[in-house]
């Protein structure tokens, strides 16, 4: 019995995600800090697909002593799919920043991150039909600005994650990595637009996907033997692409 | 009385870098956790250079906790510039790593240059002259093989850096951000090439810098207005550029 695991799952990307692959009939382990959500979403689940196994993990993925206990905590599943979607955006100039959001921002976007994935590549890097989904975001191929340590925290997700595929390929290895960068959701959409903006917005071509786009984007791209699935800058159409950043052997060697 | 500050200072790009300011008349402060080799380096510099003021600090900047004391045991000195240059690399495939090390790497590189700039352009993004210095890699533009992860801690760098000096532009702040992207440097290179390799690379073109050069370099993009100094990936060359990845504004706005 296989499971596809998703941190973050109690909302929004993560959260659909979940649902995406319960109608693909995938067993899931979810995993999120609040575990009413995680309660609801595996009612809602397993009412559906009642042949679904869902496991949740209530967890803080913001330590790393968290991110390995929680690996830890996987032991005895058969892991197929390992989707880390968990992480948090910082909208501040450098000056205006503060430091502890800050560093949990890093401990969480990119150590939590890499650990997991790093774990994951070690058990299973060999097993057929195996996939890392790493999520950035089109911040991770174009820093935005009032959010640059945010944006160079996806920077870091995308070149982390386009080496794996590069090196697993290289190598040979059976499991694919793949980098998912979406762009403004429709929920930050919301929280973060004011009266006067939303409207004209509305009239334009598709400015933002909701969560259930972006997971159905997602499962294009698991679908898919390409690397990178982007919202592309201009037309915010959903693409996908071969590793984005150059990779290239040590000069050394 | 101001003072350069420069971390990592006790070898390599960061020693010589010292040495170069001193040249300048710069007054220094010296943090790496040799203090046997900071000591060494300050000597050299007062015999050399006697009207200069050399501050010695002996810290190990791979704690966010130590990064917040060092920069906290600098408020009696009025700073003009900040090099950030403490930093390691790891070079093992994904599944061979050594995840302590990788954790260490992620703090040191990551998150201390991150508080340590942060707090830097807070104080002193209205002073003229000031300018913050972080030393990238060419692999902070382009993924190494077998170097992925450090690879991914450098293209970090380069984008929280450049992202600094844009929004600095645009605040119309007098601070100035420059990333340095130096490639394999002739220590490195001496370390990892072996027999028949060496005599092949030294029948080239320039393939590598020493550390010395390196400064030299640091010491042009100090004097430019340019935002980024990198090797250049085919020729090697040095060259100054404006930022290299795309900058825009939130789409959200």
């Amino acid at each position: 019995m296989k499971y596809t695991v998703i941190t973050g799952a109690s909302s929004g990307i993560g959260y659909e995600t979940a649902l995406a692959f319960a109608e693909r009939g995938k067993n899931l382990i979810l995993a999120a800090r609040r575990e009413d959500k995680l309660e609801e979403l595996k009612t809602e689940i397993t009412n559906k697909y009642q042949s679904i196994d869902v496991v949740i993990k209530s967890v803080d993925l913001s330590t790393a002593e968290n991110a390995h206990a929680f690996y830890n905590s996987l032991q005895g599943y058969e892991l197929e799919t390992f989707i880390n979607n968990a992480g948090f955006g910082d909208f501040s100039l450098i000056s205006d920043q503060d430091l502890n959001k800050v560093g949990k921002m890093l401990h969480l976007n990119i150590e939590t991150l890499t650990i997991l994935s790093s774990l994951f590549v070690k058990d299973y890097e060999n097993v057929e039909g195996t996939q890392l989904i790493n999520i950035s975001s089109r911040a991770g191929y174009n820093v935005v600005a009032t959010s640059v340590t945010y944006s160079a925290t996806k920077f870091y997700v995308s070149a982390f994650t386009e080496g794996i595929a590069q090196e697993l390929k290289t190598k040979g290895a059976k499991m694919q990595a793949k980098v998912l960068a979406p762009a403004a959701t429709e929920t930050e959409f919301a929280q973060r637009s004011f009266g006067t903006d939303s409207f004209e917005y509305k009239g334009k071509v598709a400015k933002y996907h909701t969560s259930k786009e972006m997971a159905e984007f997602l499962l294009a791209l698991y679908d898919s033997d390409k690397t990178v699935g982007l919202i592309e800058e201009g037309t915010r159409e959903f693409s996908l692409k071969e590793p984005i950043f150059p990779y290239s052997e040590p000069t050394t060697k």
